[in-house]
């Protein structure tokens, strides 16, 4: 990817902007445009936005050549900005809900004094800009309707599984038995990578004229490369250099159902369950240690790099089986972006 | 409206409510399940369901006779429940923006000691249910994608409304004086007009083959009873009898944006406003009571009741403009509603 292409991303970003907070179907005054521009600002550009680029690289090798109409980088970019509007809105909300302090190295924005509680309501308001973007850019087009529906289906799985993470985590508190691989995948799937590995893509096949109907093995693909990806992502909260993942990860103190304690459970002796039992989701880092420990006598790093290769053989197999090189191109190149990732 | 359609409206929840929680879109487990019937349950067919009912009462009055086929009438109430879902997902997030204590007579979702937080993802559950029930009953339809624009369009005026509801309020607490009668208005037209009265007439109207554009005098004159309505409900909150409207009005204390306060500060003289200041948003009960006398001695009832008839005979005279006769009907049938209504 170019530093040319995001700029242009970044472009597209302030051009959206403007439009909605001129938005005709609502009457604004000076206090509520510029709550809107704050409130973007604040949540909506400062990710890597892998995601929204990812449209645009997508169209790229679908065409199978670099050279997109003006207008097709512009829309792709939209598009593009869509998935990261959608992210926005599902972290301002789950930062409530998991009372989280910061985010992409500033605080959280219902932290912010002044927002609070508000927070709810933007990111409702979020959510509401998407087929604001939508409208204005693509009513027009053969595929809006099917735009429209992939995200709402899209925003539906994702919220089903923020659901089962919410009740597995309620009920793992009591039980940590619930926790399960098939639990942990189901949460993954639905919360993750439908959003963040299918929905770029499908907006890219739309784009090119594709019928969605016939892409599920394209779909099932990507879902498989999202639920790696969360694996992945579980791997570093413990194993990963802080320095290098921006963050310290505190998945057992929260009680995640995070695949390694997943794996952990899978693998432990009635005595090293016990052990987890009473030390999983504890605050005190006497506790966090002890799991901590127990991780490396099962040897969870091994049981990973198993993992990360096994899933990478099927994943390729499983790209090589698509009769289009073009789509072929698109997987491979999500693919390569994750493998084998440290940060 | 007949105790017949209502069952006939109740069963029909019953059975969309049974398709939600067996959606191919989402890998459902026992617990979730339970989850969501409990939560929809709970949240969505308690209320008065004036709002849902008048999708098919609508729909009845265009086609000028009683009898809707069965298609008509399930589709008319599937409609008219997608007002109830969006209403009841706007409820749930807005008592936990108030820190609301009870609705409809019963705790507020968040109250609930094991649902606490995770309203916040149930109130995106109950949105995200909308576009599903669309999908599976209209996605056949000519006017399908309309319904999507619709309800997309509704929504983000009921946020924005919603928005500079809590943006008012947080500098109205600074500064009594930003409170005025343009932003009054503009809080209830988006807020609470647009889903409450324009959104049921529209649903109909799709129904029954119209182009919504064609309809912008419709929408006009809905969007006027809605602001008559709210200033009803704001009058009746501090006047109304508390057996009457089944609950203890909070607007004084609550700092509320309300018609009331908006009338008395435009009549009051400075030394009245001094005491407005220094007694509006207070919890204790004498500074409450001295609001309430303000009120009193500014005739605020009298001024009401002005307002009523005013307000009356300009909507009868923009319904009696219009050209449809089947229109005027739906029209005046929600005026009759809602007319020097008690509660």
């Amino acid at each position: 990817m170019t530093a040319d292409l995001k700029s242009k991303f970044l472009q597209v970003y302030q051009t959206l902007k403007y439009e909605l907070i001129h938005d005709p179907a609502f009457e604004f005054d000076d206090d509520s445009r510029q709550w809107v521009e704050r409130m973007l600002d604040y949540n909506v550009p400062g990710g890597k936005l892998n995601r929204g680029l990812s449209v645009v690289d997508s169209l790229k090798l679908l065409k199978g050549n670099d050279e997109l109409t003006e207008e097709e980088v512009f829309l792709s970019c939209a598009l593009g900005w869509c998935v990261e509007w959608l992210q926005a809105y599902f972290l301002v909300l789950d930062d409530i809900m998991d009372e989280s302090h910061t985010r992409r190295g500033q605080p959280c924005w219902f932290r912010i004094p002044k927002v609070g509680m508000i927070a709810v309501n933007d990111g409702v308001v979020l959510r509401n800009h998407i087929p604001r973007i939508l409208k204005k850019h693509f009513r027009g087009k053969d595929y809006y309707v099917d735009l429209l529906d992939l995200f709402n289906e899209v925003e539906f799985q994702t919220a089903s599984g923020q659901m089962i993470d919410l009740i597995t985590t309620l009920v793992g508190e009591k039980d940590l038995s619930k926790y399960s691989l098939s639990i942990h995948r189901r949460i993954v799937q639905f919360k993750t990578a439908y959003y963040s590995f299918y929905l770029p893509v499908a907006c890219a096949l739309l784009m090119f004229g594709e019928n969605l109907d016939d892409h599920v093995q394209v779909k099932d693909v990507l879902v498989e490369m999202g639920t790696y990806f969360q694996v992945q992502d579980d791997y570093l909260d413990c194993f990963g250099a802080p320095e290098v993942i921006g963050k310290i990860g505190t998945d057992i103190e929260d009680f995640k159902c995070s695949w390694l304690v997943v794996k952990a459970l899978e693998l432990s002796n009635e005595e090293q369950k016990k052990l987890l039992n009473e030390n999983y989701g504890r605050k005190d880092p006497g506790s966090v240690a002890k799991v901590k420990e127990l991780y490396h006598t099962l040897n969870l790093q091994g049981v990973f790099e198993e993992y990360e290769s096994k899933s990478h053989e099927k994943l390729i197999k499983s790209i090589e089986a698509h009769p289009s090189k073009a789509v072929q191109a698109v997987l491979k190149s999500f693919l390569g972006k994750i493998y084998k990732r440290q940060k």
